[in-house]
């Protein structure tokens, strides 16, 4: 009884901490997989739809556009996170068990593409093309590290 | 055969407006329609999850988490409305097909979202509780305003 009730208060501390004072403690699981799994699919507008098509000289260059992506993938990469609870585990989607039992490398993957993508925001600002796109390279692969660990192979 | 051409051509440059200089143009409808619903429910998220609840009252109010809330809002209610392409008509949504054929209309409902969220961004810098819970009643109104109008009944 007194270990259920330590669960149920961890339990809770963890959603509070993941939601603190929204609504969002009420949300079913499929929500919540819907709204990460959206906030992926516009990261992939803005990343695989702009930014790494120009970076790869597939598009042409074009400053504004990119610093308008980059603005909304700066928004955009910290959405989808607070999706990732275990209680949606089972809700069918392509994300892998190893996100709630590899914790502190899942973690790690995150903050990382979080950082890269600090780092791109900061590099648009100097309007150095070069640099940029070298950045959008940077971001490129820390999508591709977490994908590739996290995952279900597409 | 004339026409045919002038038509394209009037096509070509609309969505060379709506998409300039990205991989866009290549995008099938249904993705389109995807991405805009992304940024729909997301708007959803922060909007009904967070800042409706707390102007209304049902969640406390929580200044940090409001400015979050609106700074993601910020960006997401720039994102949906270049998905909104007649190319689209007939994938299956709830976007009704008066958002192609009353077009000032709908651009108005459109602008007038975008202008209400951009109030909201600047009464939320200067702090004011009141004010802030007032505004989001405002960008409430926008977006049922559009819903009524644009959006099959839910």
């Amino acid at each position: 009884m007194n270990r259920k009730i330590v669960c149920s208060v961890t339990l809770i501390a963890a959603l509070g901490a993941a939601y603190p004072l929204t609504g969002f403690s009420q949300v079913k699981p499929e929500t919540q997989v819907k709204w990460r799994q959206s906030a992926m699919a516009l990261q992939g507008k803005y990343f695989y739809g702009t930014l790494r098509p120009m970076a790869q000289g597939k598009i042409p260059y074009d400053a504004n556009a990119a610093a308008r992506a980059v603005g909304y993938l700066d928004a955009l990469s910290k959405m989808p996170w607070d999706g990732f609870t275990p209680n949606t585990k089972d809700v069918k989607s392509a994300a892998l068990p190893a996100i709630y039992t590899e914790t502190a490398k899942y973690k790690e993957a995150e903050d990382r593409l979080q950082s890269e993508v600090g780092k791109l925001v900061a590099v648009t600002k100097s309007g150095d093309e070069a640099a940029i796109k070298n950045q959008i390279t940077a971001v490129d692969k820390a999508c591709g590290n977490c994908h590739e660990n996290f995952r279900e192979k597409q």
